[in-house]
């Protein structure tokens, strides 16, 4: 019996890891730029630091798509959830103003396919070079007995560069007035998977929503980045106090995170229309507003802070921001819905 | 029902996870040094790049610990786990020269137990500790319906730096006649655990080996971090031309990731005591040295590469270091036993 065969018997096949790993290897390549000195399969991923600025931090995050796998799984759809994490990890540290400069994806599974893992490294090398990050590494495991047959999970971690001084937020400029303007999301992105595969369990993800999308595109659209937009919101000059990513926690959670503790987001959710999607999820579920603030985007997927000053410059520059709120001196809780 | 009550009706406790994070802060604060300017729970860990070589280089390496989570969790005991993760990604980067700056990890499970999750993150931070390393950030999964009951996985991105001048390996300067020096692991470290815990399933995990440890003691004992000893060489300018981590793959695929193509390492085999532990697997699995030398670490967790003139000096510095071998002139494998 060879190594490889008694491997195989205890539920690791090398050879289809060595398959997985050629298909996935142009499109990681892809993601490179002169700033890569070593290829795909060294130790540890090399990312040569040039053209710094002057007080440079790096900004770093791990995060996973949670149980959103499993829907992909269950439909057999994997490129989107390679960008949603890369995406999602993107907007983790575009709030504190950094941009990308690599990614390194950990993709786990019960039994590895190699046709699906290079389905899902597709999807964040496309994820990461629309963005110019890098893909720099990743790990692939095959853990039989640790995930439910079938299960994959996915997670990342994104480093990315800021100067001192660009920081984000900045509590201390930020007062009552300041304006929130909320960034549409592409649907739930990456939150509140385990809430709404119980709420969907007896629907019929074929259902076709007003937007001729089915019920399942709709669930699972990709988390959308908004680098784009903030890199031209930078370039305008268009001052800004602090910007929220609206991840796990919602609203609820997410936007008091960049507030100083006098003050209070009011939130005004008639200003925005609520997809469809998550009116059904309501509806569903029979939550209320205030608890789905909690957990879902609603359809907002990033706030920004600005002077209210900086509001017409703002709808210039980004036409797609709603206004949605602003900032008032805090009585109660940080986030005042009406 | 409030949101957390629907939420913990679809397997997530949100007030577990907050639990959880209480109980890890203070370790991982424990970590941090001047370089860290955000506290524990900001969207992502900032690390100001200070002191910086002229030609600096980013090293980074996602990795897992494999199936030894497995075994980690049947016995309930999680500290080990952690060290595990942290010395497996350090000596990853380690081989190219790289000194650790900061850490993150992903812990993921079914079911989130906070004194669990603060056991493996209370020995990520050790090991961080110990090697001058941050744990920067971190994200904790609650994934009903991915990870099998009780199963838990755990996975980490060590971030280090380098100057481009002092990068390893440099096969340049290899030449047939350089020496192969061994530093002993600590036990399988991370590797080989769906091969082993088939071995063992039918064993007695209490079986006392002749160094008076279990048998669950030897296979659990933490990856070994070369940190230290790396730092002794470089401090006393000894020429290492290369350096492979023996992980998933052995011997015969890691050392020749460092060799130029016209090299082969030729090991001797008899040059170091295999440990009981490793003589046992071998024994109960019936499988021969060439083949463990593909899977396990057997006794050397690091080799080094030094031209012959530095053993003297190697010997010196790190009395542990073995002489198992040099490179000659290559005929046909990469890696020649004998």
């Amino acid at each position: 019996m060879t190594t490889s065969d008694l491997y195989k018997q205890s539920g690791v096949d090398i050879d289809a890891g060595n398959r997985a790993v050629e298909l996935m290897k142009s499109a990681v390549r892809a993601t490179f730029t002169p700033q890569v000195l070593a290829d795909v399969g060294s130790f540890g991923g090399l990312y040569a630091l040039d053209s710094l600025p002057p007080q440079p931090v790096l900004v770093a995050s791990t995060d996973g798509v949670g149980t959103k796998v499993k829907l992909a799984a269950q439909l057999g759809r994997w490129t989107g959830i390679g960008h949603d994490i890369v995406n999602h990890c993107i907007n983790d540290i575009l709030v504190q103003n950094a941009r990308p400069l690599f990614f390194l994806d950990y993709i786990a599974t019960s039994k590895l396919v190699p046709t699906a893992v290079a389905e899902v490294v597709t999807g964040i090398a496309e994820a990461c070079q629309a963005a110019g990050c890098v893909l720099l590494g990743g790990e692939t495991a095959e853990m039989p007995g640790v995930y439910v047959d079938g299960a994959v999970d996915l997670a990342g971690t994104i480093i990315g560069l800021v100067d001192r001084s660009d920081l984000l937020p900045r509590p201390q400029l930020m007062q009552a007035g300041d304006l929130l303007f909320g960034l549409p999301s592409s649907g739930p992105h990456t939150n509140g998977f385990s809430l709404i595969r119980r709420v969907v369990a007896e629907r019929d993800l074929g259902t076709q929503l007003s937007d001729g999308r089915t019920l399942a595109d709709a669930l699972l659209a990709p988390h959308r980045c908004y680098l784009a937009e903030i890199e031209h919101v930078r370039a305008a000059a268009i001052p800004l106090h602090g910007m929220a990513h609206i991840t796990g926690g919602g609203f609820i959670e997410n936007i008091p995170r960049v507030l100083p503790s006098h003050l209070a987001a009011a939130i005004d959710t008639a200003a925005w229309q609520i997809p469809q999607l998550f009116q059904l999820l309501l509806e569903w579920s029979g939550m209320q507003m205030r608890e789905a603030l909690r957990v879902f985007n609603m359809g907002i997927g990033m706030v920004l802070v600005v002077p209210a000053d900086a509001a017409t410059d703002l709808r210039r520059i980004v036409p797609e921001a709603l206004l949605i709120g602003h900032l008032e001196m805090r009585r109660d809780e940080p986030v005042c819905l009406s």
